[in-house]
């Protein structure tokens, strides 16, 4: 027998950005894996639980608990034994649950940097994969300083805060959106020129906003992050770079 | 008095892109401002209207005509010219409505390829602006494929056909997305290595979707893409390139 499994993208932080389709699916799935702890942290739990509640859904809820990584191997040694154990454990999870539809709550939108749909192709047999997109943190970040992501027809690149660090500003790019950053790692660049667009905990009640040339506004971010960071114990942080 | 003004990012293509917070606002909203006929195509117009009926909104409904383009300018002016009228038409429809928030419905999210903030930033007084982030093009092409955007942690740069004729394979980049492509732009590459995951009219019943080894997808794709252009008389369509 064939499982579907559903990919539903939540959004970053308001239950709001689910969308019709996301809640339409939540309603009819009939079983929901619902990870207790994992990449994204406790606080978040009862995101997830009122997006449940919101779609009126009657599926069977399975928790399950988030392996842990095992430091020791190297890097991509790690994900990978890492990512088979997850997939186990939806496996197990699925092969004790109701027939029809498995639905997966994935953060934001399940495509950017997100592992499930890696993971769901671990399963076995395969299962029939929907995917259900949803608003990712870039467009909570420009919805929120209600700017254009790109310039005139310009071109944007997406990146990550290592890579920012490890290759310095991309040949070419104009507008950078980094994302996976845990160390301001705009702090690696010639600040003159470069205008940043900075969010955390986007969508969510708690949300924190600054902009300004990189100059002025990424120390004062850098003392904003480390000090929400030290409320919370937690952050989730985008930005937006433009040169020019 | 300051106006609100709500742009709404309302997906691609499916009423149920739309988020909670897209409907919320359509139904909170006092005014909508609805182009009768402009940048896309009047197809869409019906999708628009199903969007405002299912929202449940008491707004009064304004239809404004889209000014049409001055090809004697030179492109930049043209368009410069072009957006100084659109903002006319919507004050003037402005100021003869109902006070309370005005609302327009974006195509995608607001924020990717999309003049409507640059617009609206020419309005006097200026309103206060609130954007509803939307599910892109992006999104719908990565979830109907149900594939990843990115590489594990790799970049991913967001670009035109244009750009893609007129620059090549941009520096660096692994995966690309390219939108505003009237022209298959794909054919200006060398194809060795490279896959093609394409799709047009996203989120609609009438998606089309391919993807392949671009040597051999490409040509296949430039076919369907001719083909449906002709029987539909307009098309939209985005595609994800990866190499290695
Ligand atoms: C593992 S990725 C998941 C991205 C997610 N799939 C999306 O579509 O946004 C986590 C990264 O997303 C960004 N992010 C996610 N949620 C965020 C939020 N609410 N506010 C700011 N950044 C967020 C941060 O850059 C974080 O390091
Ligand atoms: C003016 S831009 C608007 C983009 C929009 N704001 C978004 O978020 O996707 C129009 C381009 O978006 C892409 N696009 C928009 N809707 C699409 C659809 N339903 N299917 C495929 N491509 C689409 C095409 O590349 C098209 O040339």
């Amino acid at each position: 027998m064939t499982r579907d499994l559903w990919l539903i993208g939540i959004g970053t932080g308001s239950p709001a950005h689910v969308t019709l389709e996301g809640m339409a699916a939540l309603h009819d799935a009939a079983v929901v894996l619902l990870p207790l702890k994992g990449e994204d942290k406790e606080a978040l739990a009862d995101l997830r639980r009122a997006i449940l509640d919101a779609s009126g859904t009657k599926a069977t809820v399975i928790p399950f608990d988030y392996p842990v990584r095992d430091e020791s191997l190297p890097y991509a040694t790690r994900v990978d034994a890492w990512h088979d154990e997850i997939a186990r454990r939806w496996q197990a999870a699925m092969d004790g649950a109701p027939e029809g539809p498995v639905a997966l709550l994935v953060w934001g939108d399940p495509s950017l940097y997100d592992s499930t749909l890696r993971i769901a192709g671990r399963l076995l047999p395969a299962p029939r994969i929907r995917v259900v997109p949803g608003i990712t943190s870039i467009q909570a970040l420009t919805a929120a300083h209600a700017i254009p992501l790109n310039t005139v027809n310009g071109p944007v690149t997406v990146t990550t805060g290592r890579r920012l660090r490890d290759h310095g500003w991309p040949e070419g790019a104009e507008t950078l959106v980094v994302m996976l950053d845990g160390e301001c790692s705009f702090r690696a660049l010639a600040p003159d020129g470069v205008t940043i667009w900075w969010g955390a905990y986007l969508g969510s009640p708690d949300q924190i906003l600054d902009h300004g040339p990189l100059a002025e506004a990424g120390p004062r971010i850098e003392a904003t992050r480390a000090e929400a960071r030290a409320r919370h114990g937690w952050i989730m942080d985008t930005y937006l770079l433009r040169r020019g």
